[in-house]
């Protein structure tokens, strides 16, 4: 289970710091804010996968493909998240405001598969775990495909609308884990 | 041997994660399919070696040089996963077919070096491995030179048929630890 | 805990080495010596987070949401390294040195965002964590926020002299870690 | 101490992955052969940096950032290695062997002042290392520098002469982790 959390680690850091190499390339004002969006959308991430395993007391091969296929998910974010930087002020902006949402509600879903997969009928979690930490996780990954599943749909109507509702859930995440998540506190 | 896995986990991780450079400069369907298939060999390649070091009892040097060797392979994967991203539908399909599946090939070989190192007389192998597990995963790898192998031939046929080949094995490998893997859970 | 710091080692380790694609593509010396400067920048930088974290004897989220912000900038120092190391002797030397100097100010600003908010009324110390150590760090967080903005605001009269000052900053901290750091030593 | 393992494994392991950036864009011989010898180079790099860090009991901030020095090297490796690999049939030959042997002969100087300064009168040994290993790795290290600082030596004669050296050292390397290094093992 360490290695998982270490190989997981090494993609979530890896997709993250990749996300300058637009910068780099690109400079103007949307790279800024997409790199800053999906920095901390990749982190927020990070962070919930963090608390996901927290819960979990063993691991299977199933569940190891199921991380896997969420891992290619984030490790893909660089893809969408360049080509809104590129495009957002240009043509294609429709084409990649779609991406972006497909790729986050998709990693949302995995989000979900991993994590209901493990929880159902506690198969996975630790003996120890809390019933309520474990109902709120459960909770709280539904409302997140349907955020995002919104945000992508609207990109049909508006591209921009689309990008600042992604900036706006990345803004949700940042805030809600400032504000409620002090609270409890690990070792 | 905790330091061995953490590079070998760095290596992994950089190497599935680089994938989507790719796909950020080429951006046409091949590129997606490249990407995913790539991401999720590399990813049960990982899986594979997380089930090998987990009967591993002590390393010495060998051991390391030849884990070295089997991580140029890994993260070599990269190159021609981007030929033949990039020419399956244009000229030189052949070439990055041959290339890919000669890399894959060579890993599968390495990975076979590693583990009868290891295995042989028990040298290396933990006090307590449970010799049906340790058959089980000697057993595994010859059919998957010999699976590699077969795909990189089918190549000089056909360029197309082969990289379904590729697809076709990635896609087996996952099945198979989703459906025969659950069983077997680990702390 | 161990999770936080793997994920920042793989952030700060990701972006020191990532410093090298410059050199790669630029290749004349000003890349030579912004690839030594930031190299050690981010390296310092890992240190004095490193000692940050053995004071930290429990986390919470709001803690983590704040790491992920001081990440966010250590990760986006290759972006204004290679702007100096391609502007510097060119037009837009005052742009890069602002940029530059602007990322490491707020990198700095985080810095004591995260160390504040884990020692004020030593919320998240460990419980023997040595107060002369505790007020030592907190004493020198905020000279580094001081040093970078004066060699920021320098730019506007001389890039070069900012420039500079950003070497002459980078040589302190080594040269102070070297020698004053040298006594204690750590398990 | 065991951040210090992480943050090194990250360089190396990214260091070593990247050079598989210029096989992509380079793609003929060449490039392929600098890929396997500069991999297996850092590879035994890392190797090498295991077995030392194996004898430290305790580290101090000098020998941190002399180790932040020795991955600063480390993590620059993938720049004369693209040169080489791009000019070695072509002009500048001799430039990017003189390059690539110097960044190797100061690699392994800082391999030496991180080794001799925790192995002076014993400063950051483990109590209990074995003095036989210690004066083995102290003899062990300023033959490297020879044969690197003679390689480069040669490249003033004959750049392709300077580049068949850097493959028989890193040959010779490997070979001798292999045959040598087997009989020691540890858990």
């Amino acid at each position: 289970m360490a290695r998982l959390e270490t190989f997981a680690d090494g993609v979530f850091a890896i997709a993250a710091t990749l996300l300058v190499l637009d910068v780099r390339e690109l400079g103007h004002w949307p790279s800024f804010v997409a790199y800053a969006v999906s920095f901390m959308t990749i982190g927020i991430m990070w962070l919930n996968h963090h608390q996901l395993m927290n819960q979990i007391g063993q691991v299977d091969r199933r569940f190891m493909v199921a991380t896997l296929g969420l891992l290619m998910c984030i490790a893909f974010v660089p893809f969408p998240t360049r080509l809104l930087a590129e495009r957002l002020t240009h043509d294609g902006a429709r084409d990649a405001a779609l991406a972006y949402g497909f790729t986050l509600t998709i990693t949302a879903i995995f989000f979900s598969i991993v994590w209901f997969y493990a929880a159902r009928g506690r198969r996975l979690l630790r003996e120890d775990s809390d019933p309520r930490v474990v109902a709120g996780i459960s909770r709280s990954y539904l409302p997140g495909i349907g955020m995002y599943l919104t945000a992508t749909l609207v990109a049909f109507a508006s591209p921009s609308a689309s990008a600042i509702l992604y900036l706006v859930i990345a803004a949700v995440y940042v805030f809600e884990s400032s504000i409620f998540g002090g609270a409890q506190s690990e070792h």
